[in-house]
Parts: C-alpha cells; sequence; structure tokens
C-alpha cells in the first residue's frame, strides 16, 4: 500500500498538528496534585474528542483516581494497542523556567525549533505523533490500516495507581491486542532511532530505625545507647561490596549476562563515561567493576540510597544522639528478579543486623519486575523497517535503565510484547524546568508510525 | 561565721528567686542560630543587671560571637572563679514539646514540682543557684564571702568558638582566681550530689560528600554514577567494629584504664542499665564489648553520628540518585586524646575512603580534650562538707560523659582546678523537648552554694 500519500498529508498538516499539541499541552494535567484533577480530566476528554474526530469511538473511563481513554479503530490483524500518558509532572521550581510552563510556544534553538512546555516530550508529544500518523492514514485510506486499540492513561507521573486493577478488569479487551506500542522513551541521538527492549524494574522501600524514645544527649549517653544512625550507617554500607556488587543474599538470583552481540551493538553507540558522565560532572563508571557503562544502567541490576535521614541537620552543631534514622532505597531490577523476594531480602539484612534496642520499620513504595521483549515478533521487522526508511541512521534496540511499569503490566498480566518505540531526546529536560520537544521529533515521529502502519497494511 | 541566716532569707525570696529565674528562661538565648544573637544579648545583658543589683560589677564583653559576662564582687581568700552558660540548645523539633519551649511555667509532676522549658536546667537554673546564693549571702552579711569572679558564656551550645581567645587574653584577670566553680553537671541522683571529677572532650566534625554536579535520575544513572549516600554510609558504617570499638588509626593512643577502685565507686552508685537506659526506653548497653556501663560513659572514647541527611527525605518517594550526603559526627574523648589528631584521623579515614568523583568538605565544630582533676585542692573538701550538710545522702565523686571543654581550658589556659559542683538530674531532658528543672534542686542548689560560702568564709 503507497505510503507517499499519507506523508504527504502529514506535511500539509503540520500548523494543524502543531495547534493540536499547544493546545493539549495547555491543559495542566499534573495527576499528582489534586487541585489538578479537574484538568486531568479535561486532557482526557480533549483526547476522546480528538479520536472520535478521526472516526474511532472512544470512551473516557473513570477510575478510583485519574481516568483512562480508550478509543477503537479499524479492523484486521495484527491488532496494535498503542500506550501513552497524558498526564505531566508538576512544575516546581517554576521560577527555573524561562516562559510559563502551560503557555507552550515554538522557540528557535541552536538545535532546531522546539516546543517548550511540561509534557511536551513526556508524554503529550509523542502520543500526538501517533495521533497524527494514524488521522492522515485514515483520512487517506478512509480507514485504520488495521485494528487499533488506544489506551491513554492519566496516572503514569503519579504511581499508576489504577492501572493494574484496570488491566486485570479488561483483560479480555486489552489482552486481545498482538502487541503493544509504547511511545515514552528516547531516541538513541538526534538522527539514529531506537527501540527500546529491556527495561529495568523497581523496588521502592522506606527504613526507619528506632533506639531510644527520644533524642538523647550523646555526651551523657554516648557509649551507652544505641544509635540508630549508626546502625544504619553500617547496614547501608554494607548493601555493596568492595567491587561494587549488591550484597543481599539471592540479589542475583534471575539475573543473566547480556549476550555479547547485544553488548557489542550498545558500543556502537558510542556512548562512554565522558559523554554520558562528563555532562553531570563526573567521570568514574562507579557500578560493578568489569561492566561496560550501558551494561551497568541498562542491563545490571543496583541498589541506590535515595534518601537519608537522622538527628540534627540544621545550621551548626547538636550533638544529639537520635532516637530515628531512616533511609529511602530503591533497587534497579533485570532479568527475572522479583521484587518481592527482593524486598524481602532486604527487610531480612536489615533485620538481621539490628542491635539490640533498635527497631525497624518498613514502607512499600512500589515494585516492578524488569521486562526484556521477545524481538522475534514480526511487528518489530516492521518497526525497524519503518524507522530505518525514514531516518538518516538504522535504528537500534537499547536498553532502559528506568522502570516503565506499564511495559511489565503489559507483559504479565496481558501477555503482550511491547514495541518501545519513543521520539524523545535525552535533553527534553523532562520531569526538569523549561521542558521541550524537539518539532523534527514530532514530524519524524509521525511520518515513522505513519512508515509502520504501511508496512503492517502492506 | 553563721549560715542560718543565709538559709532563712534564701527560704524567704524563693518566689522572687523564682520569678527572675522564669524571666531569664523567657530569653531564647540560642546561640547556635543566628537569627538569635539579639536574644543571647539580651539574657547576657539580664544577667549583668542582674549582679550589678547585688552589689557586684559587671560587664558584658563583646567577642567575635556572642559575648561574655564577667562580674566581680568581694574580697579575701580563696578567689573563687565562677562558671555557668546563659545560652541554649534549639528546641526542635518543636511539635514534641507540650508547651512552648520559652513559655516557662511551674509544673506538678509525679517527683514534685518543676519548672517546663528551654535552658531550665541546662544552664540558666544552675547559674541562677549561685547567683541566689550570693544575692543572700551578700544580703545578711553585706558583703561576698571572698573573692569572688562570675564568668558566664553564651556560646556553650555552640562549640565555645570565642573562649579560647577570651581566656588567653585574660589570663592574668581570671587566672588569679584559686579554683574554679562550675554549676552544668548533674547530682547523682535527687538526693544525693555529685562533685564531677572527671569529663569526655569532644570533637565535632562535619562532613559533605559530594558526587554529580546535581541530582540525578536513579533510573538513567543509577549503577553508573557514583552515589555520596552510598558513600557516606559505607566510611560511617565502618567507624566502629564489631566489639564496638572506634577504628580511626591511632584513636585509643592515650586512653588509660580506669583504676578498679574507681571503677568500684562507680558500681556503688547502683546505677545500672535498667536505671539508665530503661528511662528511655533502652535496655543494653551498646558500648564497647566487656566494659561497665558508667564506665562507656565516663571513661572511654566514642564516635556518634548526630545528623545525617541526603537526597529526597520527604513523603513519598524520589528516585533521585542525591549529589551531597552530609554528616554531623563526634568524638567523645578521655584521657590524653588530642582533638586534634583525632579530627585529623577522621578526615584522612574518610579521604581513604573516596572512590572517584567523589569529593569531601569538612567544617570543624569545636574541640576540646577530657578533664581529669586534682581533687586535693582544699575547696573540694569544704565543697563536700557543704553538700554533705544540706543533703540527705552523702556526695559522692563521680565522672561525666558530657564535655564541658571549659573544665579543660581553665586547667590548661589559667592553670585552674574546677570543682564541678551540679544540681541538675539525668531527666531533665536537657537538650530535648520538654527540658525541666526540679524546683528541689534549685533550692537545694542555692542552699548548698550558701553552705560553701560558709564554709569558705568560716
Amino acid at each position: 500500500m503507497t505510503i507517499d500519500k499519507v506523508l504527504d498529508r502529514l506535511s500539509r498538516d503540520e500548523t494543524a498538528a502543531l495547534e493540536r499539541l499547544l493546545d493539549l499541552v495547555r491543559i495542566p494535567s499534573i495527576s499528582t496534585d489534586p487541585a489538578h484533577a479537574g484538568d486531568v480530566r479535561r486532557a482526557a476528554d480533549w483526547l476522546a474528542d480528538d479520536l472520535r474526530d478521526m472516526g474511532a469511538s472512544a470512551e473516557v473511563i473513570a477510575t478510583d483516581g485519574h481516568p483512562m481513554v480508550v478509543g477503537e479503530i479499524g479492523s484486521g490483524a495484527p491488532h496494535l494497542l498503542f500506550y501513552g500518558h497524558y498526564d505531566v509532572q508538576p512544575v516546581d521550581p517554576l521560577d527555573l523556567w524561562d516562559r510559563p510552563p502551560f503557555d507552550p510556544a515554538v522557540e528557535e534553538t541552536a538545535g532546531g525549533k522546539v516546543i517548550r512546555g511540561r509534557g511536551t516530550a513526556d508524554d503529550k508529544g509523542q502520543v500526538m505523533t501517533f495521533l497524527e500518523a494514524l488521522r492522515a492514514w485514515v483520512g487517506v485510506h478512509g480507514q485504520a490500516p488495521c485494528r487499533i486499540t488506544v489506551f491513554l492513561e492519566g496516572e503514569e507521573e503519579s504511581g499508576s495507581p489504577s492501572l493494574i486493577p484496570f488491566l486485570e478488569a479488561r483483560r479480555d479487551r486489552l489482552g486481545a491486542a498482538d502487541i503493544a506500542l509504547i511511545c515514552d522513551t528516547a531516541q538513541a541521538g538526534p538522527d539514529r532511532p531506537a527501540i527500546c527492549t529491556q527495561l529495568r524494574g523497581l523496588v521502592g522501600e522506606e527504613v526507619t530505625l528506632r533506639g531510644a524514645d527520644r533524642d538523647l544527649h550523646s555526651g551523657f549517653f554516648g557509649g551507652a545507647a544505641a544509635n540508630p544512625a549508626q546502625v544504619l550507617a553500617g547496614i547501608l554500607g554494607a548493601l555493596h561490596d568492595t567491587a561494587g556488587r549488591v550484597t543481599l543474599p539471592g540479589f542475583y538470583e534471575g539475573v543473566a549476562e547480556t549476550p555479547p552481540e547485544v553488548l557489542e551493538g550498545w558500543k556502537s553507540l558510542g556512548i562512554d563515561a565522558e559523554t554520558m558522565l562528563g555532562e553531570v560532572g563526573l567521570s568514574h563508571p562507579a557500578g560493578e567493576a568489569g561492566r561496560d557503562l550501558l551494561e551497568m544502567v541498562w542491563a545490571r541490576p543496583t541498589a541506590e540510597i535515595n534518601g537519608m535521614v537522622s538527628g540534627y541537620t540544621g545550621p551548626g552543631f547538636k550533638t544529639v544522639l537520635p532516637a530515628e534514622a531512616s533511609a529511602k532505597v530503591s533497587f534497579r531490577l533485570v532479568g527475572d528478579q522479583d521484587p518481592q523476594a527482593i524486598r524481602a531480602a532486604f527487610r531480612a539484612f536489615v533485620e538481621e543486623r539490628l542491635p539490640p534496642d533498635v527497631t525497624a520499620r518498613f514502607s512499600e513504595h512500589g515494585g516492578s519486575r524488569a521486562s526484556v521483549m521477545d524481538t522475534s515478533h514480526p511487528v518489530f521487522t516492521a518497526a525497524r523497517a519503518a524507522l530505518d526508511a525514514e531516518w538518516p541512521n538504522p535504528s537500534v534496540f537499547v536498553g532502559a535503565g528506568g522502570s516503565i511499569p506499564v511495559a511489565g503490566h503489559f507483559q504479565r498480566l496481558l501477555g503482550l510484547n511491547s514495541v518501545l518505540m519513543g521520539f524523545g531526546l535525552d535533553d527534553d529536560r523532562i520531569h526538569s524546568p523549561n521542558e521541550k520537544y524537539d518539532l523534527r521529533s514530532f514530524r519524524k515521529g509521525a511520518r515513522s508510525w505513519a512508515r509502520l502502519f504501511g508496512e503492517l497494511a502492506g
């Protein structure tokens, strides 16, 4: 089926497509802030209307949190489940933005034209690459290229509390798809598209150690009373061995070595300590001894302290012997590591190291498995062909160090592999002030989806 | 010289004395917080006025930090140098106080009447025991019992940065005394007075480790970027071995074993884990294996974490990889341990354990040697006689786990021994929320000083 007319139509419709994206970005759909619940709902309605405009059926489905948008269009194999999210991160600190985060505008930059605003790259701009391609295809052909279910979430930036029950309740409908397409990741570079085929999972834990029933004077009690800060430091300090490996018993169960050809592929990306760490003032890969840098962040599990507090932390000095010490600790998971087993291993690791008089309490802050996709599915082949036709450099399979829990949920709950084909750039400043989205990513992203439709409708 | 009239006068003046103390406690003289500098000055002025009211000459002498108050009264031997401090600890966490910390009031408790408020016991109440005794003596006799120099500091709770230069500059004037009296310690029990003859020293250090030039996303960078929180935990966790000994090289140089007869004397006080630790919800002595409880706090050196902070410590979870991690650490010193050598050993200990990309900066928060007094001076004999006449149980010589650096400075810079005769109780909650001072300690403390004046004027 010829794709040229669809690409032409995308070109002719570019100004209107940009206006649509600006319109969507103007809705401050911050899901973590209850004050913006109405705006989140507004963004959901906007997207459902847009889907209906192009001939899809669309529902805004209430949850205990923010609503989900589910649209249906087309018929025939393969049945694609497209996922994106329409909620955005908070904007603080507001004074670091060069313009109001929800009053987006096109700016000229050294790297080309960009749209500046919260959610432009994460994930509204990326969602719209898909919807614009679909609109153009339907406009030219009068129908969708195949059966497509569009599934848009409004809680991705606030921990997706409704996602699992929603998927479980609609396993028949959503799980009927053949494969998922997820558009919420980054390219390998401005000219090099990427499909992310493995994502790390995440376990978040908070531990609070308690000793005496109040803060004590370290003169009176120092040397006689248990110091929870000292106990916590000892425990957290023992989480890694001198080679940078995590010491939790059983931690590496389910962790496989990355195949040499995959490691070679990653090496070809030319990302090294200088390019990746130099950016943030560092120079030495700090992970497990003997591993490549990208392997450390994409294919190896970690234990990290994300926060830690005890005793007096204000200006000056206070010789207090703290009653409590707490830490937020997270584990990035790979392969078949089991979040619940790792949470249990951490808790046992802490409990075993508590001296008399010190007790621990734990809070759970989410857990998700790593996802490794089966790339033998024909849609992967089609996706690479589409990308390779559109972009100057051939596409690559990459990993992601951060978790995209939905990909894991699709695998586990719906039995679906995901093609994580994202059109963001590493410098998009997502989650930070002055988030932007390159117009080139927007344009070539939409064209890439259109080409994929062409491959599949073949 | 008869003491009865002085004791009578103290009894008659009790209500006014209490009002004076409440007045002084109302001044929030927190020396470590620059915002309270004016309040510290106000407390100094209040005390100088009070000294002048009783016929002493008094000066408020500026320093680079908070001022010193020096008063002079009387003539004749022995020349006593009385020391106390009028600054107080910070009050946070404020929500754990049952009443505003600087709005003191008398409360009925199971143990009798107490005054509740920051600084009531440490050290304003104790300072006022001496001034009330002096006021009463002068009121009855028309003159002081002997030559007395009153020296009140405003930086004791913030590391006494001005004390050494102040003493050095006034060595002739202050060092002319025969002996110092220091009122800033605890009794051995509600009915048993104590003179403290050995005090631990203190080294305060703050260390901040820095990695990347900003907080990082632990998904993107976790496993590749150095995590200063993790490095700090490892270093602080290595400060003690499994037997509770401090691992800094050279740390135990100058630490002697306590003579068995001294340990026996301490045992006779009947202070055990149940009485001392049970009070604060603990039960197991946490210091060096094989040591007695009082030995741990009076005669053994320690390393303690007093505060620690890094990364995200608010509600919920943030997968941040922190750019910085810092800790406030203190060392309690005994015998001949050298504060500067221990500070240097700690800094070297940290520096040696830094991985690439992590740097440390240090701030000094005071340092003082331990002090052991020569108890053969006749004022010690007079002090014990005064205490034994006033209290139900005979006085004892004890140690103190807290540092009272001034005692060391008096020894080293002025050549003066100190009689550390304090009227606090272990349950006064000094440095903690709900600090209190027993009215009985206040009354019998003042009467004890009056009796000492009687012994010396005899």
